[in-house]
């Protein structure tokens, strides 16, 4: 049996978990991201981290089959990191550096795509070969997996679907600069935005109208009890995942589409309403896609990140 | 050496080409493709067309590796054909069964697929890894390379990015049943379509007003000798193709982008228009990718179909 380290670098921390070769999840502990100097500490940190563990535990190096690691920022399939900006970090081969500090191979990937890895795995998308993985949080980031293989894309931002331009009419500025991104309405952030748009434009009452800090659950849980007002907003919201989410499907074609991040705990009532607009946008023969629920939450990434690790070292 | 055969499979004639495995074509002939009794006949002509060239040219068997074939209509990675409309055809493994016609090894995948793959290999996309294909015709197909591999797509339609949704307030329907899809503005017809509004509802003298029977060659002509009615036109086809290639790329993230079919016979002029749109909507990491015009013509889809074959069995 082979082991070997699933590493997800985010922010503020990074997760590091050691697997066997069947995808077991031996443990997992955390170390904090030290983001001064340009991000110099990094990655000697995980090094230090990782051959500490090995040393603790007596664990040979010979079975180790190597580390993967995902990164909040575009890596292409060759492990250059094309800058982080959040870490300090510009532009050079994050595989080759952490390799020579460690001694074993290294595949790294962006932070969003490695989750959407670690979720065909071992997640919503289990038992399927191309899968497409969105997540609806802050931001809306993604991940695509064509028979069974992650797409980095040619300058490590394949999947960037959060930035699929959905309104070109949009006056507002999207966080990349553009206007009418996908994360401008479909983000826990875009559609609260969506719903001071509605209530402001509309007369009437609405439960949402009493909320102090609206949030995007406040706006779910308003549908659930029936809030005309909610239902009218969440129409408009499903009605833009349909159309964009049946775009990503007319293009990649995948058998599963897996939504993670703060939005999906609104559970099945999401899925329940992309669903129907979905069919509307997709192309027919690519309507056959499935909708999952994200299952793995925070540690998608480092099953994911040894996945990649494993599918080239194992 | 090793050799084998591209096959086209198109619903007028079937294209047969005879490579060695470096990809130099070798010979290229045509057959009839007979739709007649749900298309039975085409699969026992095309192996009989095969080993009878093989026997005429006195060519053993064993230095025979394989045959790939593009099909118009959806097929997945294992072959599987869910049905071609103009052929006559429902669902069957074509692979499995022009394998047992022919004794050879057969890998199968749809036509503007299989024509993006043979662009990859040594066409317009030549030198690339990860591209995208788009064939502006009488409609708009499409075809995508991941790290060098064809993306089938899980129900085999990958790459349908002429029905990505441009405009969901259409009311005409598109030929595939939605409304608002990308063919509906940028296929050739559709080109000529949004020409016909535009002089419809504008006065003023403009050169195509004299045509008798639009053409989309017409209006790129208008646009190079300057006339404003064209040049209005074309700033509204080039604005929808930036922006769709633009949501393609931010999904796939290519090095390059080809563009074949008719409508690219306007050469330079399509590239130098779709290209500051394009940067206008793409996301920032992708924009990266470089415009470049098909190269193989009516070949494409032969080249492609026999690195199919030299992939899986070369």
């Amino acid at each position: 049996m082979k082991y070997g380290f699933g590493i997800d670098l985010g922010g503020t921390t990074v997760k590091i978990a050691y697997f066997d070769e069947t995808g077991e999840m031996l443990a997992k502990w955390e170390i904090p991201t030290v983001t001064e100097n340009g991000g110099q500490r990094i990655l000697p940190d995980i090094a230090a981290s990782v051959l500490g563990y090995l040393a603790e535990q007596g664990i040979p190096r010979e079975s180790i089959l190597g580390l993967g690691i995902g990164v909040p920022g575009p890596v292409n399939s060759r492990g250059v990191v094309n800058k982080c900006i959040n870490l300090g970090w510009g532009v050079f081969n994050i595989a080759e550096e952490l390799g020579r500090l460690t001694g074993f191979p290294v595949k790294a990937g962006n932070d969003a795509n490695v989750a959407a890895l670690g979720e065909f795995w071992k997640g919503g998308g289990r038992g399927s070969e191309n899968m497409v993985f969105v997540t609806l949080g802050t931001g809306v980031g993604g991940g695509i997996i064509v028979e069974g293989r992650l797409l980095h894309g040619a300058h490590g931002s394949g999947a960037e679907i959060g930035h699929l331009v959905l309104n070109r009419d949009e006056t507002v500025p999207c966080n990349c600069g553009k206007r009418g991104c996908v994360e401008q309405y479909c983000s826990a952030t875009g559609i609260v935005r969506l719903a001071k748009q509605y209530l402001a434009s509309h007369d009437g009452p609405s439960v949402l109208r009493q909320a102090e800090n609206l949030s995007c659950k406040d706006i779910f849980d308003g549908g659930k009890a029936g809030d005309g007002a909610a239902l009218a907003i969440l129409d408009r919201v499903y009605e833009y995942m349909g159309e964009f989410l049946g775009n990503v499907c007319s293009t990649v074609d995948p058998e599963v589409v897996v939504i993670g991040g703060g939005v999906s705990k609104a559970g099945q009532v999401l899925i329940d309403g992309i669903e129907p607009r979905f069919h509307k946008y997709v192309f027919h023969a690519a309507g056959g896609a499935r909708f999952a629920l994200a299952s793995l939450g925070n540690d998608a990434g480092a099953y994911g990140a040894f996945k990649l690790a494993l599918d080239d070292f194992g």
